[in-house]
């Protein structure tokens, strides 16, 4: 059986579960706080260098990190991942634009305001992370006047890629209520067989994203 | 024939002509100044919102954007993207580290130093920028020491997206001999049949660069 070393509140991480929530499989989860340090220790550092959850660990010990990865290596053979190579290619597009566009700024925006002291000096980051975060909800938002998912003709990998953050990215302080397109978007993912949600947040978390946004 | 927009000083660029070069594949390459205002025309923006290079154009007008999912496309079938599912999930996992954990720190660097004027507010980005660069070299350190490619057994597509900015890291003031299998790796990749070197970047960046490291 895979096991997946994950914290909860984390969207990377979230990305396993829905997927693995979609296919039925079976796994077990290692709750890995990667806030308190938990992927900064000799152990888990020797196992995955760049001390990042999610990392999946097979049965006999063999090692695979960075979120999408994992969802390739999962969803491989999976109506999750489909298409010719053109449209494969397409899903990966996206699954990049997350990482790169969307990611480091809304997942980021989410973590400073509910990971960090009220008194952080990361705050100040807010105003560039929510201006850059903005520009990526729109691009999603052109995308999806037109189109249904993100995975080609059916929901996939790149669809769960993107829910992972953007389903909470009000709680870096984001109103997607200006994207009627991709809050029309969340609700279908929410309709795929399978659907697995975010476990809620701790109270402490959820207090400071309140005073926050 | 494949158009590829992209601007020759951007490793991100670069990434493709480095493939199309090894794959001997005929292409047209638009030279697309993203440095002042190239992505962001009405034009631009109409094929690819998110506003960036490169970005591949099919003869018949379809786009693909993003430079690493662009190189599975064009490496798919070839030996640059090989293995069986676990090994190419590998190669993945390296090109999304790239981009999350190397691209935004190194690229930025570099960009910091050679694009932006030495009165720039972004230079006090720098401490932090070569910080976190130099977490990513060290974790690509650690990897060749003990194996010779990124992409599994043999030099491919993840071994490419590293290069793009690691071979020119030291113009965002990064000192690769403290990486001396970082450095052997990138004489291994010059090596490889149909390598195609970055061309020279003009004198201003030059200069802005001699002033900044």
């Amino acid at each position: 059986m895979i096991t997946i070393h994950g914290y909860s509140p984390s969207g990377n991480c979230h990305k396993l579960r829905m997927l693995l929530g979609h296919l039925g499989r079976e796994h077990r989860w290692i709750e890995t706080d990667s806030a308190r340090g938990a992927t900064r220790t000799p152990g888990y550092l020797a196992k995955n260098p760049n001390g990042k959850v999610p990392m999946l660990e097979t049965e006999d010990g063999r090692i695979l990190v960075e979120s999408n990865a994992i969802l390739v290596w999962l969803a491989e053979g999976t109506r999750y991942f489909g298409g010719d190579a053109w449209q494969r290619a397409q899903t990966l597009s996206w699954m990049f634009f997350e990482q790169y566009s969307h990611e480091p700024y809304i997942a980021v925006a989410r973590f400073v305001c509910g990971w960090t002291p009220m008194d952080s000096e990361r705050r100040k980051d807010l105003p560039r992370l929510r201006e850059r975060g903005n520009q990526a909800l729109a691009v999603m938002q052109r995308h999806l006047e037109t189109q249904t998912w993100f995975s080609g003709d059916s929901y996939g990998i790149a669809d769960i890629a993107l829910f992972g953050y953007t389903h909470c990215a009000a709680d870096g302080g984001f109103d997607l209520s200006r994207y009627p397109a991709v809050r029309d978007w969340l609700d279908r993912v929410r309709d795929e067989p399978g659907f697995v949600a975010m476990p809620p947040i701790s109270d402490d978390n959820r207090n400071l994203i309140a005073q926050s946004c």
